[in-house]
């Protein structure tokens, strides 16, 4: 068990769908026992997230309504990297900017991680943002819904312990921020 | 801006494909200012992943090949609800009993979140598992391949730091583990 060879190798790849977003396909592959199974395959461009924190100290939230999860969720600032030629750094500046009215003058990547690697190529880069600007006039999208909500790491920590944080990004950021020094 | 609603409203569903593990369908929705919008909108079933510390302080993680990202991925111990009538907890108990050698005499509820609930309905159960017993035999399925690896916390914060944990739920675990007293 110990050496064995864990690789699956692609027989076939069967396009489902292709959408805005997403695209499915069904892949046949072979296991490391020779046998073949098939792989649902959600194809996504990636993403990226932002854990912002202000001069005083609070973590910048948005709320938005998720119609997978039927419910407004409270999450940190992120965005798909759909922009042609667009880096996942400039995209985390842009989400930033269109999701707060804070703007940021430079970005370090804490993570980059697969939010659902047993189905899903959804790759995320989760950003810190840093020595934020506030900005006289908003740069959201028209058709974007979103709220903004401002915790202190007293605040987070309550959240945390009340389950009131259930985005999985949002949960590595805030965890990430408690564990920072001030 | 502050007080606006921002709920959107289902106002038809169009189903694309159901598989082994996934549905996908394309919702057209009503957004809150009245335009109408498609939401592409992956099912599944929801899944449990399992914190499980030995007796002599180290994590039990499971590398296995993840076909969405085209490698072997680091991850703790993780398995989707797909046995009927199985509650999330009974799953966590089976799943680590499947994928280590060890069973739990208890688990508790960490946190529930979704993995990406930009686009997908997976709702995850994070559990940390009590009072391991290390098992004579495997339970292990046979076309599952999986191989142990068990790491101490100095090894933990080398693996975060080096990006080599690239799974969100194990994130969140290894995180969680290292803000908790030993």
């Amino acid at each position: 068990m110990q050496n064995q060879n864990l690789t699956e190798k692609l027989i076939s790849s069967n396009h489902i769908f292709t959408g805005k977003v997403i695209s499915l396909q069904v892949d046949t592959i072979e296991l490391p026992n020779g046998k073949s199974a098939t792989r649902e395959l959600v194809k996504h461009p990636g993403a990226v997230a932002i854990l912002a924190i202000t001069q005083d100290n609070t973590v910048i939230l948005v709320e938005q309504y998720r119609h997978p999860c039927g419910k407004i969720m409270l999450e940190i600032p992120a965005g798909k990297l759909d922009v042609q030629g667009e880096s996942p750094e400039q995209c985390a500046f842009r989400e930033l900017a269109e999701e707060t009215p804070y703007t940021a003058q430079r970005m370090t990547l804490l993570y980059t991680f697969y939010t659902a690697a047993g189905f899903c190529n959804e790759k995320m880069y989760l950003y810190q943002a840093h020595d934020l600007l506030k900005n006289s006039q908003s740069e959201t999208d028209e058709d974007e819904f979103v709220r903004q909500v401002y915790l202190s790491k007293e605040d987070v920590k309550k959240a945390l312990k009340n389950q009131e944080i259930q985005d999985s990004k949002t949960l590595i950021a805030l965890q990430h921020w408690l564990a920072q020094e001030d």
